[in-house]
């Protein structure tokens, strides 16, 4: 396939006030294909891109991960190298696993491409899913930061998300009795019925601090919202109890929770609330992806993907993650798989 | 020396609302002595009581440390052996640290006393200082659970106090850069001068927060205030850095802090706060006591007590820890040691 004539990007043009709205935000441009493919480098075209709540935080002024204005949106996702400068380890085929951006094509150093396998059992979608940072942050936050044990009782927040549905099905997997918490009847029947939890709970029912107390203490809770939630969790862990705080969703779109008041409660029982970066754990992808991929190819590991087609969805995604919500991971396609 | 005829106990007599007043909340009882030692039982005499800012824990309603009203304040000290029950494993004259309470005499479970030993170097009244838990507390939090490593930068709140002046002498010999927080010029200064920390900072100079920042960021922070201070630290943590949640004095003396805002970035750096509760670490004891007590016999680590006599100044000595205020360690004599 040869380059376009033009290419399209998603621009950041204006900080959110606020919640996201999409509209305001991003701005989508086309530009005629001025792209030189010097050496060490590589031409690729995006399969898919990665949309994950936790880009709300670049948006955000002064912070460790805000972008400037006026450039293209980040995010990671699957492309397929096209054209190759000299000295370059990949070839035009391979499909790689990279940072574009939200762009459609694009140039990049060869070192900024992993070079993706595709194992019986596992697709090429898998790797901005149960094998991107999805998949790694649960299978990581869990096992590497969470430590969770057989039989232990494993509590996962926004548990019908890209993280949390994920976290829930390995949970089960690694011999965890697991309990899920979710925004609506609907999601908590999903997770009951689909990803096998033991038992679903809804933070909008009046009963839901009675619920969850009447689990009986936690040992791990797996955290993709913080604010209020994790504020209550940390009266009811357990002796040694760890709190994996993955994300913070409660604070990320703009609204400011109150602070947490029961970290005492931390002290009294020696349990821990350790925060965790994924890129900060690389040296544990490659057993994780082999644990993953594993599980896919078994049909341990189930897929929930909704998959939006054309990068003009993607705004308009992210901004939905924090309003309607997903049951699964979000994700665009650019463009279709040539085989 | 024979059993006395009365003896003294500080009775918890009413919670106290907000702030502490001693003469509010504890009464001092003479009652005739009516003690009778069984199987298995020792009569000990109270030698020294420690004083632990902590102990306010005890005295609020629903928490899992609340004692009931009308019993004898809890604390633990050192004590003498003067009469044993059948059966006994312990001997008359044997010195043991146990949990007696705010009381002069009482007779006690053989098998909550602990026999102490008093190698060269090692003096009695250490046991409720830098042996007991405070130095206990002060090694464990820095090792297991801080797990300090030679050239990081440690920070030290509350570093004058019982706990923290230990923890800031310990991280010197552990190798680490020790930078104190306390409350007054005079603290400081003694922080620098005696007990050797690379700065001491006043927190309640106007350039605090920017002298903080200007050590250029943390790696493991003692933490045993809580509150504010402990919500900016977390804005200052390293990479992998570690909070060692050792006590809250701002939420302890009936004082409500802001909750903890900035815990996004324990994610953003895979940083955590964790909580210890030094019963919780029982099997690290011995290790520790070997440690310290060598690092005593070797003039390494300075003691620093406030020895108050008279089991009536306990009272007092509790609420001034938190208004007043102390350098060093504090505890009550109530009698002299025999020899």
């Amino acid at each position: 396939m040869s380059p376009p004539t033009h290419v399209q990007e998603v621009v950041f043009a204006a900080r959110p006030v606020g919640a996201l709205v999409a509209s305001e935000v991003f701005r989508l441009e086309t530009v005629p294909y001025h792209l030189q493919v010097g050496e060490g480098e590589a031409l690729v075209q995006t399969l898919y891109l990665s949309i994950d709540a936790g880009f709300r935080a670049f948006l955000d002024e002064g912070t460790q991960l805000t972008i400037p204005l006026g450039e293209v949106m980040r995010g990671s996702g699957v492309g397929v190298v096209r054209e190759v400068g000299t000295g370059s380890k990949v070839a035009v085929g391979d499909y790689v696993y990279y940072r574009p951006g939200w762009r459609d094509w694009g140039v990049y150093k060869v070192d900024t491409l992993k070079v993706l396998l595709l194992p019986i059992g596992v697709q090429l979608v898998d790797y901005v899913g149960a094998l991107g940072s999805s998949g790694l942050s649960a299978y990581i936050g869990l096992t590497v930061i969470g430590k969770i044990k057989r039989g232990e009782t494993l509590v996962v927040s926004s548990a019908a998300g890209a993280v949390g549905h994920l976290v829930c099905q390995m949970g089960k997997l690694l011999g965890a009795r697991v309990i899920a918490i979710a925004g609506s009847p609907l999601k908590c029947e999903v997770l009951e019925r689909e990803f096998g939890v033991d038992k679903a709970l809804n933070y909008k029912a009046p009963t839901f601090y009675d619920d969850l107390k009447a689990i009986g203490g936690i040992d791990v809770y797996f955290d993709n919202v913080g604010g209020e939630m994790l504020d209550f969790v940390m009266t009811q862990m357990k002796q040694f109890g760890r709190i994996v705080a993955c994300g913070t969703i409660s604070r990320i779109n703009g609204k400011e929770p109150p602070g947490l008041r029961n970290y005492m409660n931390l002290i009294v029982q020696s349990a821990k609330i350790e925060g965790f970066f994924l890129h900060h754990y690389a040296q544990f992808y490659p057993a994780a992806l082999e644990q993953i991929s594993s599980w896919l190819a078994d049909g341990k590991l189930k897929r929930k993907l909704n998959i939006l087609d054309g990068l003009d969805k993607a705004p308009q995604a992210l901004e939905d993650m924090f309003t309607k919500g997903f049951v699964g991971k979000v994700c665009v396609r650019l463009a279709e798989v040539d085989d």
